[in-house]
């Protein structure tokens, strides 16, 4: 009973706290595929570029919401958060779309909801001679460093999911799978070699692939921003190893219950 | 005769241009190693802070630079120069700083310009099945899709230096070693492998390993602003592997010289 009634008081600090802060929530996907369902039900919808980058101001579920196309990968998908957040000022970041399996245990079309978010492509190797050739068993993970909030940098393994989305988001229902807590990896590889795969799980303890919700988050804390990754599992190398476009479309129907949730 | 002067005309067009557009240079590095003598040089220094990243405004060598810290890998590189970008409408990015070997005919000391720069961590794998371990024979590059100039995504396999800021520097002399034209390769990764490193440099044709270069540069090809990295080398995993620190000061005094001379 205790615990019920700090969650519900935590939720409506959530809920508080989003709107006290005034800004609009930012929305992002890497390709249309992926934002489709979000810019059909934003009303009012006004187009602005900043460079490459197109952001589009709008109303959905009662909100102000800011849909961003990141493009793909990490060069976009920082440049379009710095540039969203110092922009529209949101009151905070959602990074959503598809991504390949780590974590066996995931099938198609199951959601995760980033608990956190990590960059599984960076690490330092330890040395070995000519003849040696590429040996994973030498590379070890590098945190990032970022000054969140100014001053001296702190170091991010990963980077964490906002507390408060991730309670909203774990109660939207996925029609077509599970929805879980994980760590959504991003790196801009596409990997379908499956040892290599195990080996990324068991080194990063990622559960999926993307190529831009790592960067995203990592912008946003550097800006002081909550941020939350939510992807759905569109192909899985050791069951489904074709990519189903649609997991776009259905993350993105996903992601407009979360907003109108919060 | 007529390609001397040919090169004359274009050095001219290139200073014009860069006055022309009016915008202060922005010199970035990475730790605050890179940056001693630019911001000792940097007279009526001002910093300003943007969110998590620190810029330096001033005069050095007649000119306006900002001098930028983005701090250390891809994250922070990309948010910095697009928000360094935003705020200061620069006429030229300059990425500087030391980094690692990848091509064997480069010593400690040389200086590599970047003709390009490349993200070399960026891949799609071929499928391969458990027990097959992980194999780079599988591994292929992926290039990097930007709206540079808006409308739409353009591929670059690697992002281009820009070629009046690389003519002017070439002419600069480096007292402690060579100065070449290359190939600057960025990963969020620190590369001891013999065998790897000679692999990334066959596959991505890079003649160095930093972790920001390429990352300031992708932003900067999407926000139309002529780039150029510059690199000392600081250690090289067949000769000298110890890192040299001060390589990040010897480079600053070097790009100094450069910015004077443009």
């Amino acid at each position: 009973m205790e615990r019920r009634a700090f969650l519900f008081s935590a939720a409506v600090t959530a809920a508080a706290a989003l709107r006290v802060k005034g800004g609009a929530l930012l929305v992002q996907g890497a390709v249309d595929g992926e934002l489709g369902p979000l810019l059909e039900r934003l009303d009012g919808k006004k187009e602005q570029r900043i460079a490459a980058w197109s952001f589009w101001s709008g109303r959905l579920g009662g909100k102000q919401v800011v849909v961003s196309r990141t493009d793909v990968g990490p060069v976009n998908a920082a440049a379009a958060t710095a540039l969203g957040i110092r922009e529209f000022q949101p009151s905070a970041v959602i990074n959503q779309g598809t991504a390949g399996g780590h974590n066996r245990a995931l099938k198609l079309w199951d959601i995760v909801l980033g608990e956190k978010t990590t960059d599984y492509a960076a690490f330092k190797a330890d040395h070995a001679g000519t003849g040696a050739g590429t040996d994973t068993a030498l590379w070890r993970p590098v945190p990032h460093k970022i000054r969140a909030g100014g001053g001296e940098a702190r170091t991010f393994d990963s980077f964490p999911g906002d507390p408060r989305l991730l309670a909203a988001a774990e109660k939207v229902a996925n029609p077509r799978g599970k929805v879980v807590r994980g760590n959504i990896g991003s790196a801009y590889q596409y990997n379908r070699q499956l040892d290599h795969i195990d080996w990324l799980h068991r080194t990063y303890g990622t559960d999926s692939e993307d190529m831009e919700s790592a960067y995203a988050a990592g912008v946003a804390v550097g800006m002081g921003v909550p941020f939350l990754a939510i992807r759905m599992i569109s192909d899985t190398e050791w069951e489904h190893p074709t990519f189903e476009r649609i997991a776009g479309q259905h993350c993105a129907e996903f992601v407009i219950e979360v907003i109108q949730s919060v």
